[in-house]
């Protein structure tokens, strides 16, 4: 049963929740058509219909794993109507997801390819008008995983559904505005703000809050002070050593984030 | 240490949570066993002693995986009491667990057939009275995984505890009676009402809503409108479209469902 | 892209929830360096920073697995402090994390022993400053699993941090005091009083309950009757038969248990 060459890893990046089954049924469904592929999880624990936080958690996540990894994202709100589904291959990955922006940010990069997916041979037969995951997106991940070629998915295209990215911006020559873009399970604020625009010197206003330089780690902060560090996403992450620091400050993704630098 | 043939698949689904060690407690016993076999969840966040919720898992999940997979289930309340454990054969797939019902619709297939555990050479040396999942279901799962013969198990038994079906049921020529069976993470009201049922013309009472007419897919709805749609399962769902119809309309599983044709 | 020899079984045990990125990026750590290796989760769910907990899990879930497996564990308040991160090796298993005290349990035993984890060449080029299960713990493990000598990580230690075991303690001829060590997912209380000092003589109290003798299992119980039985831990647990023994008993990790004999 299993094919000569391994399948290619498959992950999967959902706001399906792990206590229903759909999560399981997505593996049985790759299962029958790779067998052996190893199906990894990113999170089914996307709030339902979150573009903005499925995007958040595929960027942090996508370019640890070896090339010809796919990678399956679907929060998929318009599930049954119109909206196409697509697959995006760059930098050696490829992106199997519905067409509504959940991607937009690894179709804008320079070597990006779009495909629409039209092929009904790699879909399930009956298609039902809920669970694209299931009929869609799963088969068609399978398939390119255990070596079918991307062109045979479906034509290129050039006009996906592209959304604004999440970049700060300069607001002076020495300052800039972010936002809190993500909270961890620790309570840690992610913002925006790129870890080369701290310093020792640098102030960061966020919410009451006011946080002079970056430290270097959690461990180096006081009791229930909020201190600034370089955060393992690349981004300064506003925390509080073994505290809960969106909790402590009151603080939800959005709110804006300031820097002096 | 691989056996020259891989192992099939496993399927876990169990009323353990994810946040004990129980669910990892069973992958390595599978692991010493079977080494290199797959082992995917279904769920595990099947409330304790559910029987029904976990029915109604392994009924939407189980089709989707290859012939030859090993689904173990295990919701268990008499754990260490003199009921039985068994494993059902069925259209090529093997189910393992206690015969307590949570194997009901299963074992009453066509071409069904039951086996008690009796076999102590297929389960861990020293059994405990409260986890079974690790000392009997999981290694007897293992084993059939790795190609011990059903037959090996033990004897073939007609008295397996079978339990009432969730079939929805009709109390005229033009009218049906059914319930809300699941409620999914999204909060769609999942029925018992095939979807074959459903037409532009039907009408649906369900709490203290009426909806006329089955809609082509969630995002066909305005906002906060509750409406039908065909679900995945083969089932009609109530759903408001990127909204959560439970909690919208207060309904919980068990709630009657009317549907005239 | 997959070795001759298969890569062993790595489990991972964190306090780094499921929601976020963190579990899958480990996951694609090891794919890379280790590909087609089996990743297994005991739990990701221990309270942020709460080292008793995690080792609470470990010890009962390491020894089911096969030797050779590599078990990370990651609670990490000090991360990127100077806490030094190692590698033990104990009864042909190998334990990957922290030096805070997490593997205090598996360090202590009479064939252990730790290695300081110096090699960068094992770790990713560019560590973070909060992120070591990333950049450290999954690449150690994953070079481990796929073959690399354990000596090749660093020299050996003995001074790795020790922490006090959770045992009982015998307060007079015929009496033992002990404490409620987990609650699991069914509200079972766990104690770590063992098994062989309950009989159906004794008696144990805990919070303003006393329970007469040890039950055969949960189902013996009356409803709503608080129980002991022997768990599956080999300690003896309190629990109410398909109910919440926490909940109803109002007790928490760390209630004080006599058991006179």
């Amino acid at each position: 049963m299993v094919p000569s060459t391994p399948p290619a890893a498959i992950t999967l990046l959902t706001d399906f929740g792990l206590a229903d089954h759909f999560v399981g049924v997505l593996k049985g469904v790759i299962e029958r058509i790779a067998p052996g592929a190893r199906v990894i999880d990113i999170s089914h624990a996307v709030r339902p219909y979150a573009l903005d936080q499925a995007r958040f958690l595929l960027a942090q996540s996508w370019l640890y794993f070896p090339a010809g990894t796919v990678h399956v994202v679907v929060v998929d709100p318009g599930v049954g109507s119109a909206r196409r589904a697509i697959v995006v291959e760059t930098a050696g990955h490829l992106f199997v997801g519905p067409d509504n922006g959940v991607l937009a940010d690894v179709l804008t990069r320079g070597d990006a390819r779009v495909r629409e997916i039209e092929n009904r041979a790699l879909m399930r037969s009956e298609i039902s008008a809920t669970f694209h995951g299931r009929d869609v997106f799963a088969p068609v991940a399978a398939h390119l995983a255990a070596g079918v070629a991307i062109a045979e998915v479906g034509p290129v295209i050039d006009d996906a559904v592209r959304l604004a990215t999440f970049a700060a911006t300069q607001i002076a020559a020495d300052r800039w505005c972010g936002a809190v873009v993500h909270i961890d399970r620790f309570g840690n604020l992610i913002t925006n703000l790129p870890c080369d625009l701290g310093s020792a010197d640098c102030t960061i206003h966020v919410g009451r809050v006011t946080i002079c330089g970056v430290a270097p780690n959690y461990a180096a902060a006081r009791d229930d002070v909020p201190i600034a560090v370089a955060g393992s996403s690349g981004m300064l992450e506003i925390a509080i050593s073994q505290g809960d620091a969106a909790r402590v400050l009151g603080i939800t993704v959005g709110a804006r984030v300031e820097l002096t630098v």
